[in-house]
């Protein structure tokens, strides 16, 4: 693991819309890990979620998470950050789930009916392999 | 959380070379993800890692694990796997990494210099997405 700040190789792919992984912690301490969207902003990585997901009582219980970015058509290029959720708020208007649609798609997001909430991730430490590998 | 066994769906998507994120609990409970090759074979995911990785340590003080394999090019199709590992070899003879590297490569694996570990995943619950979603 790196101590921060992150290389600008780094804030490269994770300014990119790729396929990543985020793990939360059951109330047990198993990890669960699932696919999902995220934006880089601020220094911190923002994620959303339905709010009937488990993962935000994960979440409630342990903020604890780590998150993997894998580049696009080489993913042996990927950046991994771990750090902890410092904020969870309800994701009004659905502002935050259009902006992370429109970097993945170009859309804003489809679902309207559903309630959503936002989860903005401090990190911690990272590291990197390949063409964003750690120094 | 679905119960074993896994589906047919999720059964072919673990088959198949697919990008993957695994993560493992640092002494202090943090989870840390990365990503790997791996292989599905005789209902366990095999995994395998050079003798220094810090992961090893991990696995050695907490055994569960989260991985998740994204299908490529549509990879809102995943199927994650929570469990534990039940057995960690040495990989004599590079026998399983050469395994791996012809499943993702079609070659044998090019560094022959160090020394790895294999460690297999015992599947104790599953979830899919999409393609592959649970049913």
């Amino acid at each position: 693991m790196a101590a921060l700040p992150l290389s600008p190789d780094a804030e490269d792919l994770l300014r990119r819309p790729n396929p990543a992984v985020i793990t939360t912690l059951r109330g047990d301490g198993q990890p669960v890990s699932v696919a999902t969207w995220y934006l880089f902003e601020m220094n911190q990585i923002l994620v959303n979620m339905d709010h009937s997901r488990k993962r935000l009582a994960h979440l409630r219980n342990d903020p604890r998470v780590s998150l993997t970015a894998l580049a696009e058509g080489d993913w042996y290029t990927h950046v991994s950050v771990q750090g902890s959720v410092v904020e969870m708020v309800d994701d009004i208007g659905l502002a935050d789930i259009d902006r992370l649609a429109r970097h993945y798609t170009g859309k804003p997001y489809r679902n309207r009916e559903r309630a959503r909430v936002s989860a903005w991730i401090e990190i911690e430490s990272w590291h990197g392999w390949g063409a964003a590998a750690t120094s």
